[in-house]
């Protein structure tokens, strides 16, 4: 039996035969000419365009969430007229339908690749969408998953394209494995959405023959090829085991000696309220606004962004909606914004909250709209701001906060220094959220892009405990709420812990509800307080681990 | 009067007229061509390419130290063999020498803008050289400082290109007043290297008419237009008052009751030994080794490395030299390496240590050739290695450095995570350097070459006193020494504060030991450690400097 080891982005076990998925759309020859009627060819190349952006739009629909999203940009990256324009002047030019939209589609590439951050990482999504117009013009299959297999299957890839994941069904997809990908790509968010477990950034993965039985740990990240029944036997039956106990956990999250823990949902808009009431959510922790800003060539409309704010507050009479301003500039940047100066570094740059600055009707914009939709809901409506840095920056916030008669503001803690200073910050505000994946991206130094960095993105990582732990202690100072909202929260382990540091709720993908609910409910305030205490104590995230195990005995048959 | 506020970024007070300086070389009109013989105008423009190089590195060899480094790297620029080759086919094609000169440096300085970061920023030299190589062609005026002034003047630019700087006297200009620039700038690099005051990042400074007079408060960063006589001689006298104090001080740092404090000099070389000794440094706290590998063809030889530490380890008989193993990549790639793949995030991507994960060949060279130079000299020889996060990235470095047969090891803390955890890296280590520049950066996820975001790299940022704090305590915890090496040490009153905050040792540009050295001689430890804690208890980096001075009476008469 031989392993491989990853990062667990989908926590579970999930065990199939092994699927590797292989893109084999061929390159259309670089001299390849039509040699008849221009017009009939540029015909050929606005349907295949089409076809592309109808498919990948009805799988959008059949896939809700946050795969929609990115399937709908995707669709409109097929309708872009200029690409449009682009591929009629090739075939103009005598190439061929093939040939011109692989340039076509090459020019908009490499604008993507320099621009890097965000938008370089959508380039595997822009060649997913050439693929499958290329496809539809050779006649030949699209990539794609294997359809109609009879028994579950794990999904290998060198990186998934959301196209490739939207119409799986957690029924036949026993797990993904990718060789490529982090905790934040596309493959380990849509694992979440679905609750399939996921192993990315898994080194050797995309030399798995297909056919090789696969058991993989979405949550220590760990993949073993060609297990003994033995094992393959344990970790069904802890599968099993979980299954009954999250079956069994309903109601507020809460640890067994009854301190409650509010349990969240992390949503991108009104499409993933659903999901959040099917698992459970007892409100919204992290309402991320960006998505309908972001891919616009105008700014949405007061009365567009009330009606997106007030459709989620409706879902939750009497609970807690956490709404983040826009998060966005430097790596993504506004369409109907005049482009900002290019960024040595964007993630250190002027993105988040600092955007306000140069244009603050932006943010008054939108918390005019939000304390509209506020005073028709009675939902408890917070609103937090993005990259705050100190004390200074979150009273500005709060101000404005109140000025639109919003009176619970409240910041993300993100950056170190504000959880360093978050007794200073708490005087200022109301409430945090930890953004447990940007403050380790900058506690580390360690850019959440790069694969080679993960280790140091690893939330156990001591140093990342030290700065929740310090987050919360300044909260409770002045008595505010402190949550996490980031990647951190939907490891049930690792909830545990976060609750010992003083974490007051918890926030994350819907299905990662049950799991966390039931492993809270299974331990005491105490042994969290213990186990975090262990935690730190530690020297590695490896350590952590294992020292905070150790105080949590629930864990046992339910192998995670 | 009016004011001008900006960032204080070498000390002291100037005061004079202030000379506005302006490049105005001519763009040659797109459509110039010469019309005559392509070999003869072929000539011209390589005469000219020489001159300009040989002018350059006539002026570094005049300026000496790190200037001098900058200014060969023009000559380099107006020497590169392909830059040359192809001016001559603009030529061939029928432009005029300074056009072909225009565009030949224009495709050039896009490969520069494209790479952003360590080698954007290099875009102003590039600049000034196609300048000065265009002025002579045309026959006009070099750009450069008022030569033979007889009143100091206060220098006044958009920015300052390293040529413009490195022949000016502390005797004829008072001070320097930018724009644009930051603290790491090429203008305040060669002001603290010449000693004079220097304010940067100033809104407003350029548009300041030559022959305002002006005073510059190169601590503070205030610039005052048209002061009053009053306001002139205060500064007079106080600047008069400090150079009485600071010609009193001589021999090794300490405070009033003699708590020893090594005053140490950060060197990029050989050359600048001089200066460090001059200004009465007791060792090396930064010897900047990247400066032996950036530009090169090839990695220096061993016998080439082991020549160039010797040389700087002599000139500390039994004193300390800290070295620090090459700080490259990314941002700052190595010509003899192959290129890594282009990182979103340079500044939090594989440089520094993180280099020698995937080029080991690198570090193993490096410390033997440090190894064999100790062996031959008095100094007492320390290694760090920068850019490392956590313990165990320490431990790696400092068998390494064991097996090479150097038993000092230290680490650079310079990412927040290693100063939370200072305490298990201390286990792992001989000593800790704190880069306050880079820590700075990432503890408040604020790119140092972005203007906008300067107070956010105030040194006096209480969270940043915090992360100072933790390293000096997790230090001492294993009876380590833990210096600092970033410009905040250069500041006399934030010194006295990093002291009380349990620094044990300060390393700084030489031209600033003797501030340094005078502020700590007239304060004693406890007041340090008063003044660090009162700075830790304010909520902002101008709360943090008052609450700090009100424990350092020795500061009134000194004007700091």
């Amino acid at each position: 039996m031989s392993r491989l080891a990853g990062v667990g982005v989908s926590p579970g076990v999930g065990f199939g035969t092994g699927y590797v998925l292989a893109h084999e759309i061929p390159v259309p020859a670089p001299g390849s000419r039509h040699g008849g009627d221009a017009g009939t060819e540029r015909s050929r190349a606005e349907d295949a365009l089409e076809q592309v952006a109808a498919d990948l739009e009805e799988r959008g629909a059949r896939a809700g969430g946050e795969g929609q999203q990115v399937l709908n940009a995707q669709a409109m990256m097929a309708r872009d007229p200029g690409l449009a324009e682009e591929v009629a002047e090739l075939i103009a030019e005598g190439r061929s339908a093939s040939r011109a939209v692989y340039e076509g589609f090459g020019r908009y590439r490499e604008i993507l690749v320099d621009a890097g951050g965000y938008l370089g990482a959508r380039v595997a999504d822009l060649d997913d969408v050439r693929d499958r117009v290329i496809a539809v013009l050779e006649g030949v299959a699209l990539p794609g998953v294997p359809v109609g297999a009879a028994e579950p299957y794990v999904l290998v890839a060198r990186d998934l394209a959301p196209a490739d994941t939207a119409l799986l069904s957690p029924g036949v997809v026993a797990a993904f494995v990718t060789e490529e990908g982090g905790p934040t790509s596309h493959t380990a968010i849509i694992a979440r959405t679905l609750g399939v477990p996921a192993v990315v950034a898994c080194p050797g993965a995309a030399s798995i023959p297909t056919g090789t039985p696969v058991l993989v740990d979405g949550t220590s990240g760990l993949v073993r090829l060609s297990p003994s029944g033995e094992e393959v036997d344990i970790a069904r039956k802890a599968a099993a085991a979980r299954a009954v106990v999250l079956a069994a956990g309903t109601g507020p999250g809460a640890t067994a000696d009854g301190h409650a823990v509010p349990l969240l949902a992390n949503i991108g808009g009104p499409g993933e309220v659903d999901a959040a009431l099917e698992h459970g959510a007892e409100g919204v922790g992290l309402y991320r606004t960006e998505f309908l800003f972001l891919g616009r060539k105008e700014a949405p409309s007061p009365q567009e962004q009330e009606a997106a704010y007030l459709e989620v507050l409706r879902a939750f009479p009497g609970g807690q909606v956490v709404v983040r301003t826009l998060d966005a500039g430097a790596d993504k940047p506004l369409a109907f914004l005049p482009p900002a100066g290019e960024e040595p570094n964007p993630a250190l740059g002027e993105r988040g909250s600092r955007l306000f600055r140069i244009h603050p009707e932006l943010m008054t914009g939108q918390l005019t709209a939000l304390a509209r939709a506020a005073s028709q809901a009675s939902a408890r409506v917070r609103v937090m701001a993005p990259m705050v840095a100190t004390a200074e920056e979150a009273a500005r916030f709060a101000a404005a906060c109140r000025e639109a008669g919003l009176p619970s503001a409240g910041v993300m803690i993100e950056i170190p220094s504000a959880a360093l200073r978050a007794s200073d910050l708490a005087a200022e505000v109301a409430f945090f959220s930890i953004g447990t994946n940007d403050l380790a991206q900058y506690a580390f130094a360690a850019d959440r892009q790069v694969g080679a960095l993960t280790t140091l993105q690893d939330a156990w990582q001591p140093a990342l405990l030290d700065l929740v732990a310090m987050a919360a202690a300044g909260a409770a100072r002045h008595g505010r709420p402190c949550g996490v909202c980031g990647e951190a929260a939907a490891d049930p382990v690792l909830a545990c812990v976060l609750v010992g540091l003083g974490v007051t709720s918890l926030s994350m993908a819907p299905p990662s509800l049950p799991a966390v609910r039931a492993v809270l409910a299974r331990h005491t305030q105490q042994q969290c307080v213990l186990a975090g205490q262990a935690a730190r104590r530690a020297v590695s995230p490896a350590q952590a681990r294992a020292a905070a195990r150790e105080h949590l005995p629930g864990l046992t048959d339910l192998a995670l």
